[in-house]
């Protein structure tokens, strides 16, 4: 297989180590020089070109590997220069916007299907490409319409396979909501949590320790990638955020109640009360807690 | 040092490990005899006690290492069998009440010092024991009364030092709102999340990825100690869920009445607009952003 590869950060960069692994040929593109001369380097990339042109995009399959901000004016000078029908797929984390933007282009040879690899980190940049990273991670991706000619759904899921992760197909307004629900709400939550540390920092960093850095790590992803996210994935994380609302304020109402078997159960998010002696003993604390009150 | 530890889950066990590795001598007290022997299997303790007696008690000090609704009963104990004054300390992740209800027991032999080392796992039990948890990690000290002798807290700074953590003296109310911030909300918030997770869990967990898995791996601890800590730690925690909710709200408020360069400034919690390169692709972003309203 013979890939472009459009942008070298963690992502991009990552990808072309498992692409070059696999005996692949990358195409890299960047727009600084210094970043080519990294990819060299570190030996992630064949050929190398400053700027989406011609001679860089004679190849199999194009991966947009940019910002989500940079994927659609990427896309429209990738069709500019292509010879012929060629697959191009994104790795952005919002879907929906990105797959109605690209279809409202009309590219004729283009063949865009926007895609998401569940993998990455809270680090940026070419100097933290990882090995590996996307081994047994899932690969999400979005046909923007039914007519998705068979040979792209194979060439795609050569891809996949060849970078070793697990191929899925879902809708983009349903990736949209899931990855709402385990990524974009979790990156609000943590930056709130991590907000209320700030506050209190010179007293709170003496004690914080390794759960609470666990719990927060997500919050020192880049503000721009969590802003962009969050505006273009506005509809679906506002819902989760209410939902989350919500939850809390279930958890809130058990302490300020006094219902210490509510809170449990509610807290028992692995079903401990498979366990009777477990059972027992939560009972009994609960018996004698509302004696001493 | 001659130490007596009741109670072999991870956090007793581990300290057994850090005093043995030390050269000092650790009486171990349980209630089961297989815990006894589980402690004698991993070498942990040179004597072993099924109860609180006076032979297990002739120490320099005891570490009640119970969970925390055991703690003031075994304290009561410990006081009937010490033969003089003893310094003795607790483990429990809640100060305010467990100091004040103790205090309220006026005892005289037992000399006992609310702790709480920051350092634990969601796994319990003394199959879980790490050797050296407690290295390098804070051990929160927090004292009855100014009258305390000046031998209980050379005593205790020694036991810290022994173990390698780090001693820092703190109030019990202090350590409560403190603790309720960087622990015991973040173990609410991930509870919440986690939640959420479970109610579309057949789908979710094709993409969730560690993302997600570090954001929630604390929701995991033992939902009785959650539930303890929670109904005894109860008026900061309520505090702090309440200041959570208002930093969410806030956030959710930038992203619903479409303002990025506000919610940019609220999410860039390690400050990279130090970086004017950065703060010009954001503004560059956010002008685009509202062009294509």
């Amino acid at each position: 297989m013979r890939v472009c590869i459009v942008g070298f950060g963690l992502i991009g960069a990552s990808l072309a180590w498992q692409l070059k692994a696999k005996g692949h040929v990358v195409v890299g593109v960047a727009r600084r020089e210094s970043t080519l001369e990294a990819a060299k380097s570190h030996k992630l990339i064949d050929e190398s070109y400053l700027e989406i042109c011609q001679l860089a995009l004679s190849v199999d399959l194009v991966v947009i590997a940019l910002p989500l901000e940079l994927i659609l004016p990427a896309l429209v000078l990738v069709e500019k220069f292509l010879k012929g029908p060629t697959v191009v797929i994104d790795v952005g984390s919002v879907k929906s916007k990105i797959v109605e933007e690209a279809k409202a282009l009309k590219l004729k040879k283009a063949l865009f299907v926007g895609c998401h690899p569940m993998a990455g980190s809270d680090k940026s940049g070419i100097e933290h490409f990882q090995t590996g990273l996307f081994v047994g991670k899932p690969f999400l991706v979005c046909y923007p319409d039914l007519n998705v000619r068979v040979k792209t759904i194979t060439q795609i899921q050569t891809f996949v396979k060849e970078i070793e992760s697990r191929y899925i197909e879902i809708s983009a307004d349903e990736h949209d909501r899931e990855v709402a629900t385990i990524s974009h709400l979790p990156y609000i939550v943590a930056n709130a949590l991590f907000g209320l540390y700030l506050k209190d920092k010179e007293k709170l960093k003496q004690i914080a320790s390794t759960g609470f850095f666990d719990t927060t790590r997500v919050a020192h992803s880049d503000p721009m990638w969590g802003m962009m996210v969050s505006m273009m994935n506005d509809t679906a994380l506002i819902d989760r955020i209410d939902e989350f609302i919500v939850a809390l304020q279930a958890l809130r109402c058990d302490i300020l109640t006094n219902d210490p078997l509510a809170l449990f159960e509610r807290l028992n998010v692995d079903n401990v009360d498979q366990d009777p002696r477990k059972m027992q003993l939560v009972k009994k604390w609960v018996r004698d807690y509302h004696t001493k009150l």
